[in-house]
């Protein structure tokens, strides 16, 4: 068969087409610009990456293994860095796994997508919080995957609602993606009370689950909690984590705990043939640096610090400056919180007035899993400080006032 | 709609059964005995990475760039690494790409996945040489394409066959898959006479190529050849690097270089979904050793001395213990040579002798599209030094003569 002459030689797989260009993209590019106070990114603050430490587990993990650290690696991992997270899994998260159910990935992101790879075809479904994290929505879209959202509160995801949506279901969902703790885009966390029943429902329904837990140590008040998949008593439980919010993201170190040994082999294959292996060297940087708790733990205890002033500062510059009728979360933890404007609102409208005064946040819509909630955005409160973030806070509602 | 009870909660995707598990990665394993003599791995010799080098390079990395190595980073890549691939692939390859067209990717590996997540659909044609680099068969074949091998010889993929698999193609193929220079597994390079005629093919039929050039560097003998893209006309040309085999294959830094631009914003969009980015940390180191030509020069010359010390003794071992009937390629380059056991025999039957002699190979099996042809096997030549290479030899023959 001959080609037409003057059309391209690409023909793009039909699955291109399900993946959501990323706006947000284009938002944070303009976050490098001067005199800008972003609200946008999910960026951890820079200037609190522990460099000098990462620096000498660089520099150790090339002492200590030599040509290994820069040889190739099995797929699964390296060992030392997979013994640790099954040790941390069971310290901080209740989870008991064995350094053989951990699959180091390259960062939380391609664990996304290795879970969607080995489990979606086009149309399965899939169910989410309601918002959701953005890179899961693009993870589990560019496979063709259906998204059925959840509604969500204060409490995070509702029982009742999954309840619902798992008898409605048309089929029966490929998988339910949860982020119990400090979701990204609203902060908030799964109420103790409905822990229980969330992890009876995926059993009784017969889902598999994958939590994702990226900022978990990133806890400013309220009491700790374990990781979901502590209760679970199946092997249909995914976990995933990551280094990215706790240590830094270049390093694109996550790990996936997974219980069942089928699965766990296709993810490993899956991998395989998507790049070989995660980085011998930043896996390397990463448990030598991990290995030593207490630097670990006094880092944790920095940011906790720090985090937490910013989001205190957030909360009271939103009650200073926004008139009534807006709402927002108060997140015990991680990065973001999430404004509701009046009803009728659209947070694209106040994007546009926003940026004119150089403050940048992310509006809701990109987060929404069918219809949007339009009035409504995502702030993070980690990047700037609470002088830049009162100002910015200050900004914003005066744009607001602009629009009105 | 409720679970059956007992059953396994996770359903896998249909695609998933279209991975071929890998036989490799089980012997690959096995080289890590003591006394192995492998022939097995692609491994580069770890005796031979620059580790003083990238150590210096990535405290450089870590003290010149600070929280930024370690921050999120662009999805396309660290500027600074983009131009430095743009000015070689125009100094070394003949290619001519801005730093806007290069896009950083975790390895080659990767560069696999995505070419092949963006353009293929299951069914979708992908021309190959036969026999054919496993890991583009396991990437092509996770997205259920239909891989149709084209015959090869001492020059490489054969054009009359080129030809005639374009015409009796059932439609138009997708992708046209090749590796010029010093191929895995048989280490044959594409004759010069052959170049103009396999591009002038490409075009003619509107089918898109992707070079795949991970030995380029590693020269030993015969006239340096550029990349066969350098004679492409279309934007339908598709460039894999790798820094694997010239530096370390643990940093897991590749590079495509695409023209078409808006195949390029897919392979973006795709990236990050996958895994946002390839690390900051790996990219930079990447980056400050190869900035230093006189450094990279002397080192690629190293390996060139060494590896072109173990082709020899290879050849020399098997001319010296081998029997007559046997034919092997005598690469001009890469890390590979391809063995051709007589006609009837089976290289399964030898690697289970050889194993009992500790020695390693790949049954070439793997490597074929379509029906096998069993008597061929892959030996790699760069792992072992000479006197370990003649011994692993004699046993590998001792083997066969023990099956005769």
């Amino acid at each position: 068969m001959s080609a037409q002459a003057g059309a391209s030689p690409f023909r793009l797989a039909s699955r291109s087409g399900g993946i959501r260009p990323s706006a947000i993209r284009e938002i944070l590019k303009a976050t490098a610009q001067p005199g800008v106070i972003s609200f946008a990114g999910g960026l951890p603050a820079a200037e609190l990456f522990p460099l000098e430490e990462v620096r000498r587990a660089t520099q150790e993990a090339l002492a200590d293994d030599g040509p290994a650290a820069l040889q190739y690696g099995l797929t699964e991992g390296y060992g030392p860095l997979r013994e640790w997270i099954a040790a941390d899994l069971a310290a901080n998260s209740g989870l008991k796994v064995t350094a053989g159910e951990v699959l180091v990935v390259s960062g939380s992101q391609q664990g996304l997508d290795l879970v969607a790879k080995v489990l979606l075809d086009p149309g399965d479904l899939v169910l989410v919080e309601n918002p959701c994290y953005l890179g899961a929505i693009q993870a589990f879209s560019a496979y063709e995957a259906r998204l059925l959202g959840v509604a969500c509160d204060e409490g995070g995801i509702r029982p009742e609602a999954l309840r619902r949506a798992m008898e409605s279901a048309p089929a029966r969902p490929k998988l339910l993606y949860l982020t119990p703790r400090f979701q990204n885009p609203t902060g908030t966390s799964l109420a103790p009370s409905r822990q229980a029943e969330i992890v009876a429902l995926a059993e009784e329904f017969g889902v598999p689950v994958l939590e994702d837990d990226p900022y978990g140590r990133l806890r400013y008040s309220g009491p700790p909690h374990q990781a979901l998949g502590a209760l679970a008593g199946t092997g249909g439980w995914l976990f995933l984590g990551s280094t990215s919010k706790f240590l830094a993201p270049g390093l694109r170190v996550g790990w996936l705990a997974v219980r069942d040994p089928a699965f766990f082999e296709r993810l490993v294959s899956v991998k395989q043939a998507a790049d070989l292996h995660t980085p011998g060297l930043t896996q390397r940087a990463a448990f030598h640096y991990l290995r030593r708790p207490d630097a670990v733990q006094a880092h944790v205890a920095i940011l906790c610090h720090v985090y937490r002033r910013r989001r205190d500062a957030m909360l009271a510059a939103l009650a200073r400056h926004l008139p009534t009728g807006c709402r927002w979360t108060r997140p015990d933890g991680g990065l973001f919180l999430w404004l509701e404007l009046p009803e009728g609102a659209d947070a694209l409208d106040l994007f546009g007035a926003a940026r004119k005064q150089n403050v940048l946040f992310v509006p809701g819509e990109s987060f929404w899993v069918g219809e949007p909630k339009r009035h409504t955005l995502r702030l993070n409160f980690s990047h700037a400080d609470p002088e830049r973030i009162d100002e910015g806070v200050r900004r914003l509602a005066s744009a607001w006032a602009g629009l009105r």
